[in-house]
C-alpha cells in the first residue's frame, strides 16, 4: 500500500491491518498459501503478477510475520513460503471475503471456484460470525460502538517491527 | 482497483470481491459508513482523503450495490450515501479484519481504537467464525477444498453490472 493511502495516524485496527494486507495482490497470495502454495513460481504462474511485484509482497508479507521463510534447497539456496500461526489467524478474513462472494456476486456457492467441507461434520461450510459469549450471530444493529483510543496505524507498525529488527541484530 | 490487478480470467469469490472492495480507502468507506458517515465532507475530512479518490470510491459502490445515494436536500441538490444490505453484510469482513489487528497488531482489544459490545447479550464483542451446520469455530486444518467451477470474475462483474444497466433504461 503506502503509495495512494496514508492512515498512519489514526487509531484503528482495521486501518493497522490494511497497511499489511490491503493491497489485492496481497489477498491472493495469502488465499493461495492456504491452497498450498509454497514457492515464488507458484504463484507467478497461478496469479499471473509481475515478479517484482509478487517479490516486494512476499518480502513484506515475512516482515510482518504473515508468512516465514524455509529453506527448500541448499544447492542452489531456495525458499518457500509457508503461513505462520498469525497468517493462519487471516483464514477467517478469506473465509467472509469469499461468504460475501459467493452469496451477492455468485449468486451460488456451489459454483463460486471453490467450496469448502467442513470435514468434522461432513457439512459444505457456510461461515457464520457469531458473538462468543452468546453464540449469536453478529448482526450491525446489535453493535455498539465504544471508543478506545489507543496508539496510532504508525506507532504500532514501528513497534511490531522492533523485535525483528532486534532478532537480526 | 484495475491498475495493477486483473484477475478476470480467475473463477473465484475472493477474487471478485477483491474487485469491488479490494482497496484500503474502499474499505475506510465502508468502515466509517457503518459508524454513520454518509456525507462526502464528513468522509473526507475524517480519511483526509483526496477528493477525486473518494468520488471515484463512492461512485463505484453505488454502481455495485455496496452504497445506494439518497437525497437530503432539494435545492441545492445533495446526495448522502447509505449502506444496502449487500453493503451491510460486509459487516463480517470489516470486523474479521478489526479481530485480527487487535489481536496481533495492537495485542491488545482495549486499546484498538473501538471496542463493540454486543447489545443483546451486554458483553465486548469477541467474533468467532462457526460453520452453519454444527457451531464449531471454523480452523483451517478442518477445511477440505473442493473445485467448484463456474464463471469468472469478469463474467460474474458483467452480470451484475446488467440488471442496473436495465434499470436505468
Amino acid at each position: 500500500m503506502g503509495r495512494t493511502a496514508d492512515y498512519s495516524r489514526q487509531s484503528c485496527a482495521i486501518a493497522a491491518t490494511l497497511e499489511i494486507i490491503g493491497d489485492p495482490w496481497t489477498l491472493l497470495v495469502i488465499r493461495d498459501a492456504f491452497r498450498g502454495v509454497r514457492r515464488f513460481e507458484q504463484w507467478q504462474e497461478r496469479l499471473g503478477v509481475a515478479r517484482n511485484v509478487l517479490a516486494a509482497r512476499l518480502k513484506s508479507l515475512v516482515a510482518h510475520g504473515v508468512l516465514e521463510q524455509r529453506v527448500y534447497s541448499e544447492r542452489p539456496l531456495r525458499h518457500e513460503y509457508v503461513l505462520t500461526p498469525k497468517g493462519k489467524d487471516l483464514n477467517t478474513v478469506l473465509l467472509t471475503l469469499f461468504d460475501w462472494g459467493a452469496h451477492h456476486l455468485y449468486h451460488d456457492p456451489d459454483c463460486a471456484g471453490v467450496a469448502f467441507k467442513h470435514k468434522p461434520c461432513g457439512h459444505t461450510l457456510k461461515p457464520v460470525l457469531v458473538c462468543s459469549d452468546c453464540g449469536e450471530p453478529v448482526r450491525p444493529r446489535d453493535l455498539e460502538m465504544i471508543l478506545a483510543p489507543g496508539p496510532t496505524v504508525g506507532e504500532v507498525l514501528a513497534r511490531e517491527e522492533e523485535p525483528r529488527e532486534q532478532e537480526r541484530a
